[in-house]
């Protein structure tokens, strides 16, 4: 734990089969109007947004609700969402749904009272959030993105061709059950579980310190492969599911980026991709996967190092005859499992072509905390070999 | 993850080298008086009281000091404490130490205000915390106790011959510099090491599900290994002090009890050994520990299988023809380990004889969530292996 940090995680998070009974106490906090935000309808086919309501009327709240949040939610929808919850003023802003619903609700959250266009203030100039804030609970039907319990919100802007986050505010309270999530269909199923994977991944692949936050990153990546592969035998798995619901929350949550470098070069390429495609962006993460992480092989001696433990201690693959075969090994392993949850594994499967290789290109910021710094070029590569 | 529960851990939480210069803004959140509270005065003798003071200086705060805290702090000295925090009427209890000066803090901002005895209604009849509390803050110069990070107190009550705990708040805010933690003498340092373990043991040993948090567990034990080698090796490696501060926070704030059964039988056994010798908290876990998890493995087929997943995940251990003698090898190569650290390895070398048995029977409450619940005998049984 090398770095200086602080660690703050406010979040009231009501875990289980019960967890919906503690919406009535969580409401109560709160003033009469709630602005109840959702997807595409799926959670009045399955029951939840029933469930949800009865908690509402049973706590005599006045409803105001805005559904249609797409999958890569829209700065446009944004705009809409800040307008109805200003005019209504409303005091909370639920959330039902999965990650695009939750990021969606903070930055309606952080917009409604914001003087300014919320595009260039948060997402293109991550101007500070001083105007009043709505607070946010969750109800996650989804797992995978970890943003019931953080403040970060990616929206997409189409016609800048852009998706782009800013860390708002984390929602006050969630409320996990992870039965809710068994009737996720398995192709969004398996795009939370690697986004998740992905997600402990950028964060363990870079430094060379002994730190903690990899120890836990490992375990929580052990406890994945394990839980990912009863899932995907048996969805209504409730233990399985409830260990892949748990392990999203806190693979991203701010726990284990604590004291070291980390490197969202993954994220970056698969939201290039997703800003021309429209792709799943779990799919689009795995798509971009493999190509990126064999560039940090033959680049890096440190990343060959990491790869290897990472190979040792994940993925329990014996040593080879050298550190770079075993590092090898490892991501073939990974690779396969891959496979097995049936990820998309090039970006060809997600709707790319090469014509669109280098706009994808102008839409990927590049960091420089990893175990190399692309140029340009490189991402272009990255991206040609993911096809 | 099959249990339902709440996780909320508002805690703000500094960590490193320059973390005590965030001090200033925590200070001031809160009004001028604060009640400066510390041990035996080492921190006089380290510089960390001139450090604390001069921020508190700069924030133009009304100190008012409460030095003395011992290492099993007493109920007396809790009523001490909440006489002058209230005589005085502070706005913030600022603890300079160890977890004994956090939990004392924790106890005496409970009790200021309380109209009852704290020891009776807390402490004997867990009554609800309904009075004003004072908030907390802790710059924390010893790690294992995971006081800075959850609610808990624990209490001696040397009349009484009992040490027991309640759940009060959590501290609002913590700052956890390691370099603070360099000066603490060996003997300490190796029993804040397996405070630590214990703690991770005590949530890790019991249950039968497959359960994140268990991989979350191992993930700090493994960590926790390796870094109390280098801290032995070298007490200035910063490195490994840091990763034991951070694994002690995490050890035993809620995180690693999620949704599965915990079993604090060691600590029941420990504190009834401190309760009549006194002994450095860490070292009356380590010396009852060995007899306790014999007594599982004799006992229990899951705490055979258990031990077994621990020797393996953990210790490094290679199967044995059978899954006990997996289990035992696991648990020798623990204890070799904890030989390295120069544990006590049994109650006598914790001030303790045989004639103190009974007593210490009857000041040992016995939980019954873990894989084997103790009789009386069985606790006599246990202390007189542990002799």
């Amino acid at each position: 734990m090398t770095g200086n940090f602080t660690f703050h995680n406010p979040t009231t998070l009501h875990f289980g089969t019960e967890a919906l009974n503690n919406l009535g106490n969580e409401l109560a906090r709160y003033g009469n109007k709630v602005m109840l935000v959702y997807g595409g309808g799926s959670i009045k086919r399955n029951g939840i947004y029933d469930a949800v309501m009865q908690e509402l009327r049973k706590a005599g709240k006045d409803v105001v609700e805005l559904g249609g949040v797409m999958p890569n939610p829209t700065i446009d929808k944004v705009k809409e969402g800040a307008a109805l919850a200003k005019s209504e003023e409303v005091d909370l802003i639920l959330a039902v749904g999965g990650g695009s619903t939750c990021d969606y609700c903070k930055a309606v959250a952080g917009s409604a009272y914001c003087e300014a266009d919320p595009w260039d203030y948060y997402f293109n100039n991550w101007g500070e959030m001083t105007c009043r804030w709505i607070p946010v609970g969750c109800v996650l039907t989804m797992a995978g993105t970890g943003s019931e319990m953080d403040s970060c919100a990616v929206i997409s802007n189409h016609a800048e061709q852009r998706k782009k986050f800013y860390y708002f505010r984390n929602p006050d309270f969630a409320i996990l059950n992870p039965a809710f999530t068994f009737t996720v269909p398995k192709h969004h199923m398996v795009a939370g579980i690697y986004d998740i994977m992905s997600h402990i991944l950028e964060q363990y692949l870079s430094g060379t310190n002994d730190n903690t936050s990899d120890y836990i990153a490992e375990g929580l990546m052990r406890s994945l492969i394990v839980s990912s592969r009863k899932a995907l035998a048996n969805p209504e798995d409730y233990e399985a599911r409830s260990n892949i619901m748990w392990t999203a929350t806190w693979a991203l949550n701010g726990l284990i980026e604590c004291g070291k470098p980390t490197d969202w070069m993954v994220h970056m390429l698969g939201q290039a991709v997703a800003a021309f495609t429209d792709a799943t962006h779990g799919h689009t993460l795995a798509a971009v996967s493999g190509a990126y992480y064999r560039l940090l092989i033959d680049r890096s001696d440190d990343a060959v190092k990491k790869f290897c433990r990472l190979a040792a201690n994940v993925w329990g693959v014996a040593p080879g005859p050298t550190e770079r075969e075993t590092a090898l090994a490892g991501l073939e392993t990974m690779e396969n499992w891959m496979r097995e949850l049936g990820l998309a594994m090039n970006i060809t499967d997600c709707g790319a072509d090469a014509s669109l290789l280098e706009g994808m290109a102008d839409a990927c910021p590049i960091n420089d905390t990893g175990y190399a710094v692309l140029t340009r070029e490189d991402v272009i590569e990255v991206l040609r070999k993911s096809l």
